[in-house]
C-alpha cells in the first residue's frame, strides 16, 4: 500500500473581491481537484495552530509529523540541504544574500542589482578560499544557489545557531556585527568565527574582478555577505525509520527539497522543476508516478500557487489552480487504478489579496481505498469544511495516511 | 484592523423539556444573534477540553489566550482586582464571606443573615486595621466588595498560594484553621499569617457595635471571616504585549473584571453594569462602541445568562437571550460599517434545567471581511456545529482572532 502527498504551496485563500467573494479554489474549475474531493474524506487542517500563520520550513515540518515547536532548528540547515551540500550533524548554516553597501557600510541593495547567477558562483568560488584562523578548529564553506543567493556553513566542534542575523532585511541600514543570542561558548564562537569571515569577505569582494568590471559598467557591486536565519540539522529520527518506508521527495524549490531531505525523504531530480510558475509539472507528476515503483510515500511539492499569491494575483491564482489540476490527472489515474492513497492540502492560507501568510486552515482531501468517503464535492476551503475529517492538525496528517498504509504500530495491546 | 468579542456567560444549554426538546438559543428569535452567524463563520468550542465543566474565571484565561492548566492562579487574586485592589506579584489573596458561628465555632449561615453592604462596609473596615505579629513582615489588607463578600490580601516577601480553605461551604460544620498544602516554608508562613488574622478578626468582630446591633434586632451578627480560593497574580505577558494591542474590557462581575485585568486588559466603568439581570446593558453596548476607536480588541462581557442558568429558569433565558441580542444591534451595525471582526460565544454550557456549569461545547459565530462565511443561518448549539470553524478550543480562540487582524507573527520563514 502507497501514499503521495500533494502540497500546493500557500493553496489556502479568503474571499477576494477580485473573485466575487469567492477564494480562488472555489472560483476555479479544477475537475482532478474535485474529482479527489469527490472520492475522499475532506476536511480543514490547521498546519500549525489555530490562527499561526506558518512559515514554509515549519509548516512542512508539521506536515511531514515533526512537532516545529520542538524540532524547528532554523531556516539555514535547510537552504543548504536544498542547495546540495552535504550538511553534518554540528555545522552551523547561514542563507546569505550578496549585497552592495557604501563607504559607509550602509545597506543600498540588499540583492546587489540582482548580480546573474554566472558571476555570484564566480564569487562564491572565491568566498570559499575563506579561512578561519581566530576560533580554533573552524572551517567556512560557501555556495552559490541561485542569482544573488548562496549558503554559508561553519563546520567544527562547539558551534551554534543562536546568533543573530546580520542581514537588516532592509536598505539605508548600517550591517551589524554578528551577535551570540545566548552566553554560550558555542554561540560566542560561532559570533566571532561568522566575524572573521565576514570581515574577509568585505576585503575578497572589494577588490574582485567581477566587482571591478561591474562598477566600470555602472552596476552595483557585490560588495558584502548578508547571512541571516542560522540553522543545524533537526535531531529527530528520520520519516523513513520512524515509519519503516522508503520515502521520495519531487520539488523545484530549494528550501522544500531541504526540509525533505533534513527529516529523510530521497530527492528525485526532475529536469526543468524550478519552484516557479513555468516549472516542468509534466515532469515532476511523471517522476511523482515512476516514484511510486520504488517509494511507499512520495511527497510532491507544487510552489506556483504561493508565488502567485505572493504576487496578490487571485485571478493569476485560479489559472494555476486549474493548470496544476490538470496536471495531476495521470497521478490521480494511477493512484485510482493501483487501489493507492492521495492527500492533497496546502501547507498554509496565502491570501492573494494580501500577498502574505496567514494562519487560516487549509482545505484537505484524501482519497483511497479505505477512506470514508463524505458528500463533499468541492475541493475548496468551505466545501472541506463541511468534510468528514472535520478540522485536524498538520502534525496528525502523516500519522493518518500511514494509518491508511499499516505503518502505525499499535500503542498497547 | 479592530475585533469584538462578546462573551454571553453561561450561554450554551441543552436540550430542555419546557422548551419542547430545544436549547433556549434554539427557542429564542435572537435576530441580531442569528445575522452574526448567517454573515459569519460559525463552530462549537471546548473552552477548556472536552467534557470539562469550566469555572467562570479558568474559562475565561482560555478564552484570552492563556492556557488555564499552566497559568491558574486561584481565583482570589481575580476577586481582588475585579475590588478595584492594587494587587501586587508576590500578594496572596482570598475571597472572603463574613458568616455566623456559633459558640462551639461551627457555621451557622456562610452570609450572616444576608447582612447589608452597608453594615459590611463598616466591619470591613474595622477588619483592615488589623496587624499581623507572628509573622515577620506580612500585612492585612480587608477590603469589602458586595453584601457579605469581601477580599483579604496578605503582602510580604515569602507567601504561597498554598494554603487551605477556611470556608467550610456548608452549614453545621465547625470552622477549622488554615493548614499549609505543601511542605514549604512560604505556605506554612501564609498558614500562619492567616491563622493570627482570623484569630483576631473574632475578637474584633464579637464585639464590634455593628454585631452587638444585630443581635439586639435578632439578626445574625458577622462574627467570622471564612476565607477561601487563594490566589495570586497570573505569571503571564500580558495580552497586550503579546499581540500588539491595545485591549479594553467591559463587564459588570467584578470576577470577569479581575480576570481580564490581570491579563492586561484596560477597564472601561460603566455605570449601571452589575453583573445582574439588570445591568445596564445599553450603556455598555455604547461603551463598547466608544472603545473601538481607541482599541484593538474589545472584550464585552454580559452575565445575566449565567444568572438565569443558575436559578433554574429556561423560559427567562429565552428572554434574556432575545434581549441581548435586541441591545447588541447597534455594536453589530458599527462592526460591519468599519468592517471589523466580532465574535460572539459563551465562556461554558450552564444548562437550565440542572442551574450548574457542565463540559458541554459553546457555540460561536466569528462575523467580519475576511471570514470564511459559511451556511449557518442561526446561532445555536446545534446548528453552529455545522459550521466552517468546526469544533475548536478556547485556547485557540485569541490566536484566530489575532490572526484576522493581523496580529499573529509568522513562525518560520
Amino acid at each position: 500500500m502507497k501514499v503521495v502527498l500533494v502540497v500546493c504551496d500557500g493553496l489556502g485563500d479568503r474571499p477576494t473581491k477580485a473573485l466575487n467573494g469567492l477564494t480562488p479554489l472555489q472560483a476555479a474549475r479544477a475537475e482532478t481537484f474535485d474529482r479527489i474531493a469527490a472520492a475522499g474524506e475532506c476536511g480543514i487542517m490547521d498546519v500549525i495552530a489555530p490562527g499561526q500563520p506558518p512559515g514554509s520550513d515549519t509548516a512542512h515540518l508539521a506536515l511531514f509529523g515533526y512537532d516545529p515547536y520542538k524540532y524547528y532548528p532554523g531556516r539555514g540547515a535547510f537552504e543548504a540541504l536544498g542547495v546540495g551540500v552535504d550538511l553534518r550533524p554540528g555545522d552551523v548554516a547561514f542563507r546569505c544574500n550578496l549585497g552592495t553597501i557604501n563607504e559607509e557600510g550602509v545597506v543600498v541593495d540588499r540583492r546587489a542589482g540582482r548580480i546573474s547567477s554566472d558571476q555570484a558562483r564566480i564569487l562564491a568560488e572565491a568566498l570559499n578560499q575563506i579561512e578561519i584562523e581566530s576560533v580554533d578548529g573552524v572551517k567556512a564553506i560557501f555556495r552559490h544557489s541561485s542569482e544573488h543567493r548562496g549558503v554559508l556553513i561553519l563546520r567544527g566542534k562547539n558551534l551554534s545557531r543562536m546568533v543573530s542575523d546580520v542581514d537588516t532585511h532592509e536598505t539605508g541600514v548600517k550591517v551589524p556585527d554578528p551577535r551570540p543570542l545566548d552566553d554560550s561558548v558555542e554561540a560566542r564562537r560561532t559570533a566571532a568565527a561568522l566575524k572573521e569571515f565576514l570581515d574577509k569577505a568585505r576585503k575578497i569582494l572589494r577588490d574582485h574582478p567581477v566587482n571591478r568590471e561591474r562598477v566600470k559598467k555602472g552596476l552595483k557591486p557585490a560588495n558584502v555577505v548578508l547571512p541571516r536565519g542560522a540553522g543545524t540539522l533537526p535531531n529527530i529520527d528520520p520519516i523513513t525509520k520512524r515509519w519503516g518506508i522508503r520515502a521520495a521527495a519531487i520539488a523545484g524549490g530549494g528550501l522544500y527539497k531541504g526540509v525533505a531531505k533534513a527529516v529523510g525523504f530521497d530527492l528525485i531530480e526532475v529536469p526543468g522543476a524550478n519552484g516557479t510558475v513555468n516549472t516542468n509539472l509534466k515532469s515532476k507528476v511523471e517522476a511523482a508516478i515512476k516514484a511510486l515503483e520504488e517509494y511507499d510515500l512520495v511527497f510532491l511539492h507544487i510552489k506556483a500557487t504561493d508565488s502567485v499569491s505572493h504576487d496578490k494575483n487571485p485571478r493569476k491564482k485560479v489559472e494555476v489552480i486549474e493548470w496544476i489540476s490538470r496536471e495531476l490527472t495521470p497521478l490521480v489515474d494511477k493512484v485510482s487504478e493501483e487501489g493507492y492513497y492521495l492527500a492533497i492540502t496546502g501547507d498554509h492560507t496565502t491570501p492573494s489579496e494580501l500577498g502574505e501568510h496567514k494562519g487560516d486552515p487549509v482545505p484537505i482531501a484524501i482519497m483511497g481505498p479505505a477512506v470514508r468517503r463524505d458528500d463533499v464535492k468541492k475541493f475548496d476551503e468551505l466545501s472541506c469544511a463541511r468534510g468528514g475529517l472535520c478540522r485536524i492538525r498538520g502534525l496528525d496528517l502523516m500519522r493518518i495516511l500511514m494509518n491508511y498504509i499499516g505503518r502505525v504500530p499499535l500503542f498497547g495491546e
